[in-house]
């Protein structure tokens, strides 16, 4: 069987994608897959649209379910400079780095900076400085970002998540079959593990 | 250290609060704590109000969601005779059979008939059947569903949660730990051992 592809859809604003970030990176390198990252656009989801879709109940638990979840797995999660994040410049600018090995120092600067440190990520400014930091010039990064290019693709990533029937991220899919949330990545797994044994039980909706 | 209570906040009306249900009284046998299982009514709390707080895309997925994690801890799931259902005629049973042997028999029987087996359990008339099926006349039950002592109780319950921070269900409490989700139900578990072993590390959000 062909190495199947997980394509992971996230945005820099949500913690539980920064976790299953770190998750797949950690623990997924043994998993006879390829990891295809899409940057997409929160903010452009019916569900974001108006702000997070939290009662203030849910936003509170929110927080503490991802210390709690982090802690679980080891993984160092810190208070973020405001919430919600705004993840626009940074996935622009994940964008911007297509081809290049700064791509995923950027990456894992991004989520670092953003979940761990608190540096005020919305800000496009602390973006450059943060592309600075991992080697990229600053002058060329803040123009690359805002090229029409950079910006129709994150439209394009975000329009087709949506129409795949993405509502939130971290979203995963292998093939057509989708899976949502850090918590389900034991599931991307088993479904990984299965195709490689040629059981392609799990891959068909309607078999359920 | 005392035996731990694990409250647990539940609506007829939740598939994933069956699937707690069935896993805390299949898997929990051994756990040195014990279950009370407070009866809330979804559509009291802020996000229910108007109706399921989903995205069609987001319905969708729970769906597949739901099949998924029951066929991975082996939980037999139907589908159900309506969508949302209204879990107020059952949550009413439930309360009105407090202290004798049939509330268990109700709730399992309540849960299976729902999400199992695809009966019309919104109607009160189809849960008072089901009263029947588990050996309770079915005019005392209609009689005891409709006094407003359970009426009370049931608006008592979800008042408390509300001023607790519950958003949804399954929810449960250790103290005042709080874990949403079947899926957390391993971190209720780790959380209860701890206890056990006199180590309270995560009893405390501030210490996270």
């Amino acid at each position: 069987v062909d190495r199947p592809v997980i394509e992971f859809c996230f945005d820099y604003a949500s913690p539980f994608a920064y976790l299953a970030d770190y998750l797949v990176d950690r623990d997924f390198a043994d998993l006879p897959a390829d990891i295809e990252r899409r940057p997409v656009y929160l903010r452009g989801f019916e569900l974001f649209k108006q702000g997070l879709p939290y009662s203030a109940a849910k936003t509170a638990y929110l927080a503490r379910d991802l210390t709690r979840c982090a802690e679980h797995v080891n993984v160092p999660v810190g208070a973020p400079a405001r919430m919600p994040i705004n993840g626009l410049y940074m996935l622009r600018a994940h964008i911007a780095l297509a081809g290049r090995p700064a791509q995923e120092l950027f990456r894992k600067a991004a989520f670092r900076a953003t979940w761990v440190d608190g540096a005020d990520t919305s800000d496009p400014e602390v973006v450059v400085q943060l592309g600075e930091t991992i080697g990229v010039d600053h002058r060329e990064l803040a123009a690359a970002m805002g090229t029409p290019a950079v910006k129709a693709e994150l439209r394009a990533n975000t329009d087709r998540a949506i129409d795949r029937g993405v509502f939130g991220v971290p979203t995963f899919f292998i093939g057509d079959e989708m899976f949502w949330g850090h918590d389900r990545l034991e599931y991307v797994r088993r479904h990984v593990e299965r195709l490689a044994c040629g059981d392609a039980e799990m891959s068909d909706p309607d078999d359920a």
